[in-house]
């Protein structure tokens, strides 16, 4: 289907496997994702998704969105507020009030004309927290010392494939990060890392799920959030707690109408989204807990993945890229069926 | 309003302006954007805009979407082909037939089972012409000469506000580019360079246009084209035709529902989102003439912007990042009265 292959050709389709005597096609992204062992996949533990249950859309079908939250070292003072929150049922009956085109959809209770106050659980504060993790913690301080596992380097992981394997023409590859000097990966999330300021952070892509804030230094409490719906603004990263990503339904957000009140609110509340329910994954009868797997980011299969992105030499592609935006490498998570 | 400033502080208001014995406040993208004088805005010609009405929204509203087009000497074989286009009318009746979550929308007259043969104008065929321009024009070999002119370099654009008149503690800006060695702006738009290969493109970012295609060497008429909607798939550079970009109705592409059939494609041409018309801006009675200017690319108006959004100081950043993405300057385009 001509000037549709666009997509076929990048989001595609893997190529049926070939008899061996055949010449191996280039390996693309989803190729490698479909050709990784079992073993190289990870469970994430049902509590550490949020299953958001959004009212019906227009033509009565459903709208659910998974979020995975942030592991541990990472804002976990608000990651627990939120688990709080949704055993505490607090989102059922709030909204997304807000939608701002290449920028964010944000939900909660809201507050000012128009939004009833909520009044939070007990418990429930803005935790005075950083926003990164330093080496204090030994798992970065491994990824920041001279002995790191260099597997989770990104740098390191688009130069799996051997320099002399690749044609002499291939580009350096290079992972040169806008906004900070060392991008790697940390058991399936993107980050980024100063070994100067011994810190490391998690960073906004799309389809990340952060607190909303005042000015600093409030540091926000969970209870209103959002998900990034554009370019990654990748700015807020270490000014605003990142605590997790939608890894379902995301067009449930992105599709949202922009909002045409201040800051991208809409205009009444009657244009708001209804959230019928946040739960956490292991709130849910065992029947209904949502089942997810990440390519682990220590895998080999990883690594070849993202060499392969940041190098495509498949037949939609004639000038392969030389690298890769950490925002652009789109870790690979999939639900498998609940009795895997 | 708590917990909704996140978006007054990052595309927000700008401050009013205070008596001059008050301290200055910290400079936003907004302020510098609204103080920047009316010299450093450069129009837009309307032959340069494409004007592009969906079919009015489920409310009745009308949908506009303005694309302006990519000068040269980047693309121009395409670029012609869809003035021819716009000037026949062709793309009346055609349809938004494809949408897919963080990656694009597509139209024209697609191809393959529902959809109706739609014979090109004479004269519209597939260029035979590179996706890159290179150093034998003149513009392109002063961008990649030792002479250049600084001012379009995105880091120097960085480094306009002198190192001493900034906090010690400000981290050191930088331009890393994970795509491209030499990123920089080229008459308002977002280009990248390699010096060494001595060539120039045209990037992918949110809102770029581009010219779908069959696999290589197949380069694509002009009549189907897509737009980015979601982070810059910047692997695209150099593999395909970018023509140009969405200025005003983003929002209409942007939360179109996405397709479910193959590639995102709506299972039916009932789903579609017909397209009333698509004309060039020159075509259209005056009174209807679309008017926007840009911040011209090497004034000092859009270095400090530049500047600014890649160290932000205002009151909800804590953390400058040192620096910015190509893909999220966000270059400043307004439109303008018609009498303007």
């Amino acid at each position: 289907m001509k000037s549709l292959l666009l997509l076929a050709a990048v989001l595609g389709i893997a190529a049926p496997a070939l008899a061996s005597d055949q010449p191996t096609p280039p390996a693309t992204p989803e190729s490698v994702v479909a050709q990784a062992p079992a073993g190289d996949w990870v469970r994430i533990a049902p509590d550490d998704l949020l299953v958001m249950q959004l009212s019906p859309a227009a033509d009565g079908s459903a709208r659910k969105i998974v979020i995975q939250l942030l592991p541990a070292p990472f804002s976990q003072p608000w990651v627990a507020n939120i688990r709080t929150l949704a055993h505490a049922h607090w989102w059922d009956g709030t909204s997304i009030y807000r939608a701002v085109d290449n920028w964010v959809v944000q939900w909660g209770a809201g507050e000012g004309p128009g939004f009833k106050p909520r009044p939070l659980p007990k418990g429930v504060e803005a935790p005075k927290a950083p926003y990164v993790a330093d080496a204090s913690d030994p798992a970065i301080a491994a990824v920041l010392g001279p002995q790191r596992n260099a597997v989770v380097d990104i740098l390191q992981a688009m130069l799996v494939k051997p320099r002399k394997q690749q044609a002499a023409s291939a580009p350096a590859p290079y992972a040169r990060d806008p906004y900070a000097p060392h991008p790697f990966f940390f058991h399936g999330w993107p980050m980024a890392a100063s070994r100067q300021e011994r810190t490391a952070w998690p960073v906004h892509c799309y389809g990340t799920v952060g607190v909303s804030r005042d000015l600093a230094p409030d540091t926000g409490t969970g209870a209103e959030l959002y998900a990034v719906i554009g370019q990654a603004p990748r700015q807020l990263d270490r000014n605003i707690a990142v605590v997790g990503r939608v890894i379902e339904g995301m067009q449930y957000l992105s599709t949202l109408p922009r909002g045409k009140g201040n800051h991208g609110v809409y205009l009444s509340r009657s244009r708001d989204t209804p959230i019928v329910s946040i739960r956490l994954g292991s709130d849910l009868p065992a029947a209904s807990q949502p089942h997810f797997e990440y390519l682990a980011t220590d895998s080999a299969s990883f690594r070849h993945y993202v060499q392969v992105r940041a190098n495509r030499h498949d037949a939609f592609y004639t000038v392969p890229a030389g690298g890769v935006a950490l925002c652009n490498v789109h870790e690979p998570i999939r639900a498998v069926p609940s009795g895997g």
